[in-house]
Formats: structure tokens, sequence, C-alpha cells
């Protein structure tokens, strides 16, 4: 049994109706079970069970029997299905008392909403004695943290950004003291614009010759592929090997690789942007503002993005960008030329050194044997120059826009960096 | 407990390291549990464990006093870490046998591929004795069927969609014979702009109230939470309760209820524009396109969406909407005024019935004691008047985008409607 073992052990109880019911994934589960791993622990245990007292008492029993550290989500609330608070009371034999710190975190959130707390929210800071607060910096529940016999628990709230949040700002680095050298550590690439099994071909020399204690995965996202090598080994052990295997993996990837880690596309755009001293406009039609959005995600775009408009209609075509109604008429809404005449009446208007645009046809319907579904064309206007490049992306409406906005934004690195762009017939 | 229940309980152990060390979300339970549900039984327990004898034992035994079927996923392979064949033999007592059916069912498999069965496969037809076969369409491994001690227990494979259509073809039916009418049947409204506390305190009443048979959840997303009423019982006794009940929960959720089952918002503001044949324009600032995105994620937006500007810039606010350089001076580019002159600014530009706008802080810098992170003030113009809003939206970046452009997709939605619209002080 895992109590035996010498590795760090973690049992995981997800407590919520919804989840045995089928009508919820248990997201939750999938990133505990990844980041405490990571962080050098050995997850041996995993329950679910329903908002019933006996039910989550006895999950949170035989929890305690299987792991030295018991991790339990949901249950937080402030409604009466919430009872992950009641039953450790119950089981530990700890009274409930009322936590300072944790209804002074609760009152602090409202008030930074200038909302006042409704008294509902007063049971949330009701903790078991001898309970530590885990900070919750994106909701009301407040974790708690219970050194119990030797064994901690841990209680973490269902939602999932808030539990993610608190996974990464408090339970791996309370974790990875613990743990010490038993680490994995992960190299990932972000890549674009090729598909898994060509980069398959492209990498198999590269994973046949990767040292023993190393693994390679790709990992397929909405846009691009990650390609991911698990190291397993002490930092040091694992520092020696990591500039060499990161240089082999790029040179064999090439420049589809855009990012390292989980930097996005999109910030690596703005910083190119921002170290040049240059500035981006956007005139999107089939991607209905999905390159501004993401382009904004980032904090501090403003110093880069100026300005985007989604131009759906003709007429605002011609309006906010200056396409001629000529060329609407006779190459159609969805053409290279159009692409071409909305980036640089784009970046005209705006002023901006570069400007982007895309018209496509997204789909379901509005395809035609000409031009297909997922037929995309995008304009690069940057003043000295413009280039139109022709796409035929795969999948739902969804996958269409969201590929052609990777395109789109991967098109002003490929031009900001001097790569190849290419221009398909 | 759940054996005292009169529903059809099952309990569920999913067995794999590959599914504790976090490598694989575990798909499988999220689609037992449905097709579980759906075919009217109640999903009691779950439990992970890896691939290790006691273990899985362990979580059998608890299984077995949780449900009236067993059902276990994975370990049925060919290989030595396959143990679930093993782990029933010892803890149901019965001595694993050849089974001349499953054995020809795994012949047949490989003929079926024009390939030789190899010697190591023979093990897939070693079963529990008094097993019954449960065929598997797409893979090896059978499935088997145990009936002991009044309960039953079942094993399916782990490769998903072998045991997805054993799921279908087999257990989904077999469940159907003897939960007879138990079905379950869901009603789900969506609100938004109202906390989950806030919605528990309205409800209150209708929860205490609701038919024995119903239970309420409260289903909290990104921009709003969703309220699940499930009805146990035939199709027959649901529909009788089901209008009276959504009437009820309609009339005590009140305005905030914007859609019914899987309708989005954005979906629900299209209908209703196209209905009343008007259009609608939207100029962003601190929401960065998201807006237009989401309008436009809807197949056929182009009918009432003509465009959208994201102005991220003071320059761009002025150039492409007319907001007045002395406005954004005196009132800041976050202001009532300045959203106000957004909106009417787009209005007029674009020709559209209705024009909204948002500015505001996202954040995580750029806020101070008077205009703090997530202070957000939106804009509508209708032609015949137009009204300003201010919201306090709590969340990171990323949240405070999101619930912006729901808070301004609902604004137009109550404009609509003719609702009424919060004028925040």
């Amino acid at each position: 049994m895992a109590r035996h073992s010498k590795s760090y052990t973690v049992a995981v109880v997800t407590i919520g109706n919804e989840v045995l019911s089928g009508r919820t994934a248990d997201t939750n589960f999938f990133h505990l079970a990844g980041g405490l791993t990571d962080a050098g622990a050995e997850v041996v245990w995993h329950a679910s069970c329903r908002d019933v007292v006996d039910e989550i008492g006895e999950a949170l029993r035989m929890a305690l029997r299987h792991a030295r550290l018991v991790i339990l989500t949901g249950g937080l609330g402030p409604t009466p299905d919430d009872l992950t608070r009641k039953v450790l009371a119950q089981v530990l034999e700890r009274p409930l008392v009322l936590d300072d710190r944790a209804l002074a975190g609760i009152r602090a959130f409202f008030d930074r909403r200038g909302v006042k707390m409704a008294p509902i929210n007063e049971v949330q800071a009701l903790l078991p004695r001898g309970s530590e607060v885990i900070p919750n910096p994106k909701g009301t529940a407040p974790g708690l943290l219970i050194a119990h016999e030797g064994l901690h628990v841990m209680a973490l709230p269902g939602v999932p950004w808030e539990m993610e949040a608190m996974l990464k700002e408090t339970v791996v680095p309370w974790l990875g003291e613990r743990t010490g050298g038993g680490r994995i550590t992960h190299l990932v690439l972000r890549t674009c614009g090729i598909a898994e099994s060509a980069l398959a071909e492209k990498l198999s020399e590269f994973e046949r010759t990767l040292p023993g204690a190393a693994t390679l995965a790709f990992l397929p996202g909405v846009a691009g592929v990650d390609l991911r090598v698990s190291f397993r080994g002490s930092p040091e052990e694992v520092e020696g090997q990591l500039s060499e295997v990161r240089a082999q993996l790029l040179a064999a990837a090439g420049d589809h690789v855009f990012a390292e880690g989980e930097d996005t596309l999109e910030a690596v755009v703005g910083r190119l942007l921002l170290h040049q001293h240059k500035t981006l406009s956007a005139a999107e039609s089939c991607t209905g503002g999905l390159i501004s959005e993401r382009i904004t995600r980032v904090s501090g775009s403003s110093a880069w993005f100026d300005r985007g408009v989604v131009t759906y209609s003709n007429a605002s075509k011609t309006k906010l960008l200056g396409v001629k109604a000529s060329v609407l008429k006779t190459a159609g809404a969805v053409s290279p030329e159009v692409a071409m005449e909305m980036a640089s009446g784009m970046r005209e208007r705006a002023a901006t050194s570069i400007a982007v645009s895309v018209t496509g046809i997204a789909g379901p319907t509005g395809g035609t044997d000409e031009k297909p579904v997922g037929l995309v064309f995008m304009g690069l206007d940057w003043g000295e120059g413009a280039v139109a490049c022709r796409f035929q992306l795969a999948g739902d409406r969804e996958l269409i826009r969201q590929r052609a906005s990777t395109m789109a934004l991967d098109l002003v690195r490929r031009h900001l960096l001097g790569l190849p762009i290419k221009v398909l017939p």
C-alpha cells in the first residue's frame, strides 16, 4: 500500500454531485494530478463523492489511510449543499471556529468589488480549529490547511480557476519544500503552422537519440502542437541535459517553434513589437475580433497595439478601411485583393508600423465549390512592402476562427523575425 | 449511505497509473457517469487507483459496499501490469478459468484484421468463474459481467473508444432493463449579473418547496451561474412537473435568467436583434475585441452585426469614434462620459440600431485608489436614448475582460427586452 512508500504520497477527494452525475468533467483532478506529480509528489488515490456528509466522511477517512497529504476539492461555497467544512470538523474532531483572517479576506474580496458582503458568506470563514488559511486570489472561498496526527489535509474550492490559482501559488510551492529532489522538469516548446504527424516525422531522429531519463510528448492544442520533453531527476542532473536537448529540439522543429513554456504567441509578438519600437493594428472579418482580443490579453499591450476594427459587412470594409467597392464586387470579400486592401487601409488610417488583416469563410454556411469553408486570406502591410497569403484551414467554425487568428499572429511574428513567409498559390 | 437508497446505484473504479500521474484525463469516467445517469442509474461513488493489486482490491471492496453495480475500467490488457482479472478472482473468490467464448472472440478480432493472434493475448480469455462475456466490438479485451451475492460487477477495458462502444451497446441497455422509468431529466436555466450567494438567498424558498424527486444545483461558470434542476422519474411523471418548476424558478431567479439549456448569451442577443429587425455595433477598449468576437461566434451573425472597433489608444477613440479630446482629458478614458461618447459615436458612424461600448481597467496594472482595477464603464445608445453604467468586476485580467463582455451583452439583452437597467452610481 501507498503508506509504505518512501515517496511523498497524496490522495485527492473530489466532492460534488455534478461530477458523479456526468454533468461536469472533473478537470480539477486532472490539473491537480499533473501539478502534484510535477512537484515531485505521488498521487496514489482519488475518490469522487456526492454532497452527502456520510459519503464525504468515508472518502476522507479512506484517503487519510492512503497518503501523507489529503486534498479535498469542492464544497467550500456558502450554500447549504457545501459540506466540506462540516465534514472536516466531524472527522478530525475539531470544532468550527470563526477565523478572523479568513473573514477579513472574504470582506476584502467584496470590498475590492465595491459590493456589500452577503451575510450568507460569513459561514465561509468558519474553519476547523487549527486551520491555516490558504488564500484564494480569485474568489470568496478561502482554502485551508490542517496538520493532523502527522498527516496534512488541505481543502480547496471546486471552482476550476480558483483551484488552479491556489494549486500554483500555494500547494505546489508547499509540496516542493517537502519532496526535495524527486522532481520532474518539463521543457515545452510551442509550435504552430505544422501538423502533429509532420512534426513527428521531423522529430523521429531527435526522439531516438533522447537521453534515457527523458521522454517526448506531442500535445496538440486548438491552434498548434506543444512539444514536451520530461526529465526525471534532481535539478542538477537535469540542468546538464536541458540546454543541449533544447538546442537539438529547436534545430529539429525549426521556425515553427514560436515560444517556450507557458509563453503565448500574442506575448511573443508583443515583445518583438516593443523591442523593435513598432506598433500594430488589425482589421478582421471572419475572426470577428479574436486577433485584437488575443493581442490585448497581454497586459501592457497599449504600448504596441493602437486599434482594431471588425468589418463584418462590405459597407464597413469600405467605410472603415477604404476597400474599393469595385474590388469587393469583382474579387469578392474573401479574396487576396480584399485582404491586401484591408491591411493597407488599416495601416494608413491607424498610422501603425504594421497592419494585419483576415477575411475568410468560417462556416458552417457560406462555402462554395470555389471558395469552401475554411478558406482564409490574410494581408500584411508594413509600409515598405505588403503581402497576401492564402490558407485552407480545417475544423468547425470555432476552430477555423481560432486557427486563423493564430496564423495571422504568426504572420506578424515571421515578418518581425525576418523568417520566410509562405504565400500559398 | 447510498445502499439504503431506492435508486439503482453504481460505483465506478478507474484503474491505471496514467490517470493518477496526471498524464491522462479520465474521460472514461466522465462518459460513464453521463451514460449511466441518463440510463436512470445513480452514480454514487468513484475511485481511481494505481496498477497495484492491493489498491485495486481495496477500491473494489469499498465499491461493493456502496452500490448495486460496480464497474471497473482498465487493466484488462494482455501485459503483466493488467491486473483486473487477477484482483476480481481474489476478492470475489472465483478462480480464473479459460472462457471458450472469450477466446473465440479474441481470435475473431485478429482474424478480421488478417493478423495472427499473439500467444500473450490468450490470458485475456482467463475470466473469473461464472463470468458472462461483454463483447468488445473495437478491440481484443472482452469485458465481463459477474453476478455476485446479490450485486453485479462489470469490468470494461480502459481504451476510451472500446469502453464507449461497450457502454452504449451493452451496459446502457442492460441498466435500462433494471431501472425502468428511472431516467433523469435536467432543466438548466442560465443566469448572469448575480453572485451565487445572492442567487442562493433568492432561491431558498424555491428550493424548500421543490418536489421530492427533484434537486437544485448551482453551477458557477466564468461569467454567470447556471441553475440546474434534476428530475428523477419516467418522462410522463417529469413532464407534469417540468413546466411548473420552470415557471417557479424563472419567477424566483427573475430577469437574471438569460437562456435555457446550452443556449448562449450571444445567441440570445442575436435572435432578439433578428426578430426586432435591429442591428448592433460595438466599441471596445478594455475588452479588446471580445464582445465582437462573441457576437460573431454565432453563425449568421452578419445579419445583425455590422462592425466593431477596438479603440485601445486615446487617439483611436477620437479618430474612429469622435470622442472629444477635451472629455478624454477632463474625465479620463475610463469614465461614464467617454463610455457614452464611444457608444454614440459608434452608432452614428456604423448607422446601426444600437451600439454598445466598454471602457475600463482590466489590470493587473493601471489601477488607482479612485479608479481601481476592475472598474468598467459601459455605454448603450439606441438613437432615441442612451445610458451609461458602472461596474466593479472581480478577478484577474482575463476574468475581468470575460465578465465585462458578458455584462455588455446582457446590457443589450436587457434593452431589447425592456428590462430595467441598473445604472450604478
